[in-house]
């Protein structure tokens, strides 16, 4: 019998934990299996992954990640030679975790990117959350599925000392796992140009027309287009940001609903042209940043 | 022709900054206005405040802050006298700066918690944000706007060396303040309870019965009725617990609707009674609950 899938910390293992191989780190509860670099089920979501390296797409900037679904592959090889899929259950394992905000356990292998993966062996390295996905056309030509974590833990990601030694870094490094039981699902970010899109549209949302009325007056979303920061790095500029509700900044983040080259708004789910993008004056948005967006929806 | 107001940190003010009085706090623009301890407009929002220990209502958790509005006081005496209004205009700019996720600069008097104030005179302490704000009833018996603000710098709320000494603290106390340009707004936590819960109502909105539908499956928020942690410490419990499109859940977060006695959802706006809340069987709500969130939004 499977024992049931434990998602967040595991007792007694602290971050910066050191394991000589993926079975030790298998056995602590860690990182389950010994191959597959995803951990879960379509049903319950993703209770950890191991960064490895092994993926030529994959990025790692310490407490964000980029990492690559799995899936088309050849095996042999270890080269991408097909399309992977969302229908996959590993892929959707990831997705699943980003809309219930459950926490990831990161294990990286000493394979991965120098700058934060241990020098010999795996490291436990804390807790992450899945904050966006995307398809992307990987640098081999294929569709990837694509996945952005952050680290949830306000701990720095452990750093090894330098082994030019050869000395085996210690089990000491880093601070306790917390007990994480409350995980933040969705940040609705505020910046002075999404606040400027807002006040330009009278906090009205741009897809279905509806004002989020409070007590203490209307209530939008300034929904940033092409997404802010690593690895996406779109503008804040008022030409990348639509006033949504947060219903339609939901649909709009997670691909539900995307844009044709004529402001429309497209269905995903049946690939329909819905309604036309409310306009006002002054307010012109830029082409590149659409066709941005709809690409990391858009499979093919 | 008063100067356009600033959010954020100001130029050259270093996080922990010291100054003797309120007049050279003014003059440096951390917080503009002598004597009242918010500083705002209803249109613009609040850029600062001042925490002076004024009110017997406040509460100090140094990253955390329980204020209390303006208005309703004996100019003589200080004591209250009469409700509070969210009418104010001052009262107003808080709530306006919690809706459009504005930062807001926090300077700290020496009459406040000994714990987290300065030894003598007054001190930038950072940027905190509006998370939530509320009506209660006042030791004194009268109605008060209360507002939940946090901290956004990471850094931790500056400590004044103890002044049994008598000696002056140092302005270098502190971090250099960053240049805050994004502020988080809204966060939904995602908990394995709320969790539970959504899966329990199949995602579907309990006010307005939708489903926000994704690619990688469908979308909702747990949302607690009486909210989570200081200085309401609501249970993470399912019983306090609603399955909300996020729509729905600023609604509720916001007191644009309430629950009354019945699970009947009250339009704050109208008073009007419109529709019951869905429900699942094997989940019952706790009335204390909702009781303790109504009482949040009732002014009288």
């Amino acid at each position: 019998m499977t024992p049931s899938r434990h998602f967040g910390a595991v007792r007694g293992v602290e971050v910066g934990h050191h394991f000589p191989d993926r079975k030790a780190a298998s056995k602590a509860g860690v990182h389950r299996p010994t191959q597959p670099g995803i951990s879960g089920s379509a049903t319950e979501g993703c209770d950890s992954i191991c960064v490895s390296g092994g993926y030529v797409d994959d990025l790692d900037r310490g407490d964000v990640l980029v990492y690559t679904g799995q899936g088309g592959r050849d095996p042999n090889t270890g080269k991408q030679v097909a399309d992977q899929s969302w229908g996959d259950a590993k892929n959707a394992a990831l997705v699943v975790s980003e809309l219930e905000g459950l926490p990831i356990r990161v294990l990286r292998g000493s394979k991965g990117d120098p700058a934060h993966s241990p020098a010999t062996g795996y490291r436990y390295d804390g807790l992450y959350r899945v904050s966006r996905h995307w398809a992307e056309r990987g640098r081999h030509g294929y569709m990837v599925c694509r996945y952005e974590l952050r680290r949830i833990s306000a701990d720095p990601v452990p750093v090894d000392a330098l082994s030019g030694s050869g000395e085996q870094p210690g089990a000491e490094v880093g601070t306790p796992a917390p007990r994480v039981t409350t995980t933040i699902q969705r940040i609705a970010r505020s910046t002075a140009v999404g606040n400027y899109v807002k006040r330009l549209h009278r906090h009205t949302c741009q897809v279905c027309g509806e004002v989020i009325g409070t007590p203490g007056g209307p209530y939008a979303e300034g929904a940033h287009i092409r997404p802010l920061g690593f690895p996406h790095n779109g503008p804040d500029v008022v030409e990348n940001v639509l006033c949504l509700c947060p219903n339609d900044h939901v649909r709009f983040d997670t691909g539900a609903i995307w844009l044709d080259d004529d402001l429309v708004v497209v269905d995903a789910a049946t690939g329909q042209r819905t309604t036309s993008l409310r306009k006002v004056k002054g307010h012109s948005l830029r082409p590149d940043c659409v066709e941005y967006h709809r690409g990391m929806w858009q499979e093919s």
